[in-house]
């Protein structure tokens, strides 16, 4: 089968994913190692869940709505329905209700996946999602949630940005002040829609019609104004009346104050009327924010009930972070630039490609990319291709062989041309010594 | 929805997928890693293609046979099938025609990724294929099929397999032989299948029916022969009489004879009768082997008429690692164990934790990974979990708040107890520094 090019470059690719090229794959994979890094650094263990699961499995841990999401299939194999995840969280959950009962806990395990979804024809959404998280299991005092929080701002911090935001919720908070209401469901999900988009006058006309007492419908309205600095945490204390939102809020302070000792208070903000986290969240949620982008880079919380539907009851909170939307900051506040790496080209002015081969496999073998121009064109061209492919320097190789010693080295920059010591090239060579000999 | 431990635990996971756990994960995550880096020192730049692709465009660089091993599904936003890739490469293909205009020729492009295939029921193969490849294209030389086979010998040493094996075929040769005789494509494909088991009974009693002349049937009955050391190069010069083969012969002597430049002479083979190729090679191929692994660890060759098929002709050739290949030689070799790291477990005695926060924080940011020991439990039970964690030290902040300017620091393995100055843990510590003191 052949296709005519400019037909199919119309329309190449389903809508919703993306390719990524040479500049956006390079940030995309320094952004995951350094995630990775720094998950490791506070103890977590990376785990690599597969790309297909039971469809029943992962409709355990995820919401109805997530679920209708997702990339199903018949198995050929068992005549089970299977699915590709649409998130990555209730495949640790089985792997941890599975397979990890043989270390102790509490476990520390991060992932690094991309997960598919489908999404609105209109929406622009990405269908693909590129989830880097970690998931804390057998913990369910305070500085577990901390301890996601603290990860979350450190990655943010390491990635330049100075003015990040974490916002922070409790779910229990919420629940605690709807538990005790006679309302139905349809009435609970209006409230909690109209709660969610911090659109009070919806809030107050829904109550309006309610037979609830005037200090719960007090406390409804008040949630979408619960939203601010800590100081809304003392707000909150003094209108509370019900014991498991005061829990909730005991709790949320203990967090706070932990992450004060980590020295980011200043970045935290409060919204008690946050609840459109997933069905399993059970305690303190949160979201990350930066600059320019409108969607959080990451989000979390605790969710103490998940591991018991796959059979084992602990503890859990966790969080992810949304690396296309981290792709996206830094492209906006321009922190990932590649570092300025040594690398070369090297060129060789005869058919005896033997000095050429050897010289670059010594200089890889130093740490430095070594492009062999292999292609027949001049110096010139070889040139442009040096300064359009970012490689900083071209090495000549005589067509006398070198015999003299010397070769010649060119910084495409300013095209610069400087003779180097054969040996030193093979043996010694160093960023430092490059720069003096072009000063 | 719950389901009882142990029900799902029995079977739920579907056939051909599996979970990867912290020491393996680690495993890959290491390889894939050194496989980057290595490709990067050869000049090559990542690229990451989506997991979702029209299938019909995949079909335009895939075997039927492959095409029938994806897993596809109707679009719900374009009505059109799309599928995941079974395979990178002609994903690298669309890419190259559809994106890459902008960069200037040879490419060098990389990428590390999983592909999904169907598999029959019994066989007990895997359906998640996990690739790392490599594809240069826009160069047609010996010197570009001898750098994609030296790459492959640089990573197979760099995982420390010194009896590795590079088996080379040229599938212009067999083409060269087979092209000028008058058989019918069933006849074809019986001597192919026969010729790639090397089953020479079988060529023989195929050839004895056929009218073809003497001298071809020799020469298709001596293919499965043409096997062994580099020897065979000249026995099959000897042999070969049309010119199709003769060029392909030529070919890879140019390609052998710029490996040995590399120093790999002694790891080849050669194997005139190696066809099992993908139907879009086109030259020289290769696989490479490790002891005590069955199947080849990397494969690849040139493909010069792929890119023409997605509307852009150029020469290319590629390779690609399956690292679940290399995972299981490096687990059989020993050679990849982790380094021995320095790493931490923070015990405090009493609620604050202020001092075990800070600590930490200061030993993460020198670069040691480092486990807060949220959980209550006593210094016994936090060092088995220590022990069973791979954690190599317990640093213990005293009830007094380190303000003797000592802590306590326990080497797991022996439980050898020191103190060190608490300035010395916060501000520069080594393991040259830490091995001293439990000297």
């Amino acid at each position: 089968m052949q296709l005519q090019g400019e037909i199919f470059r119309e329309n190449s690719l389903p809508k919703g994913v993306t390719d990524f090229l040479p500049e956006q794959a390079e940030s995309i994979t320094r952004i995951e190692a350094m995630l990775g890094s720094t998950f490791e650094l506070w103890g977590f263990k990376k785990i690599i869940p597969p790309l297909l699961e039971f469809e029943e499995m992962l409709a355990i841990g995820v919401d109805e709505a997530l679920r209708e999401k997702s990339f199903r299939f018949e198995d050929r194999q068992s005549n089970r329905l299977i699915a590709i995840p649409p998130d990555i969280t209730p495949q640790v959950a089985r792997i941890e209700a599975m397979r990890m009962n043989g270390y102790p806990l509490p476990h520390r395990l991060y992932y690094n996946g991309r997960v598919l979804r489908h999404v609105q024809s209109q929406s622009g959404r990405s269908r693909e999602i590129f989830q880097s998280g970690v998931e804390l299991i057998g913990l369910d005092s305070p500085e577990a949630d901390a301890e996601m929080i603290a990860m979350s701002a450190e990655v943010l911090q390491k990635l330049g940005f100075d003015s990040f935001k974490i916002d922070l919720g409790q779910v229990e908070f919420y629940r605690g002040i709807m538990s005790e209401l006679p309302l139905n469901q349809s009435a609970v999900l209006n409230i909690q829609e109209a709660v969610g988009k911090k659109d009070v006058s919806t809030v107050t006309s829904l109550l309006e019609k309610l037979a609830i007492s005037d200090r719960a419908k007090n406390e409804i309205c008040a949630l979408p104004r619960m939203f601010g600095g800590i100081e809304v945490l003392e707000k909150a204390a003094a209108s509370v009346t019900n014991d498991r939102s005061r829990r909730a809020l005991e709790n949320l302070v203990k967090v706070v104050e932990i992450l004060a000792i980590h020295g980011i208070a200043g970045q935290l903000t409060i919204d008690l009327g946050e609840i459109r986290g997933l069905s399993y969240h059970s305690g303190v949620t949160f979201e990350g924010f930066v600059p320019q982008v409108g969607e959080p880079v990451c989000g979390g919380g605790r969710y103490d009930g998940l591991m018991g539907r796959y059979g084992k009851e602990l503890p859990a909170t966790g969080f992810a972070f949304n690396i296309l939307a981290l792709l996206q900051a830094t492209e906006k506040n321009g922190t990932l630039k590649p570092a300025e790496r040594l690398s070369f080209l090297i060129f060789n002015n005869r058919a005896d490609r033997c000095a050429a081969l050897q010289l670059a496999s010594s200089l890889r073998s130093q740490g430095y990319p070594v492009t062999r121009d292999i292609i027949r064109r001049d110096l010139e061209q070889s040139m442009q291709y040096a300064e359009r492919s970012a490689i900083s320097h071209i090495v000549v190789v005589p067509a006398e062989d070198g015999q003299s010693g010397k070769l010649q080295i060119i910084r495409v920059a300013d095209r610069a041309t400087r003779d180097i010591p054969l040996p030193e090239m093979i043996e010694s060579l160093s960023a430092e010594r490059i720069a003096d000999i072009f000063q």
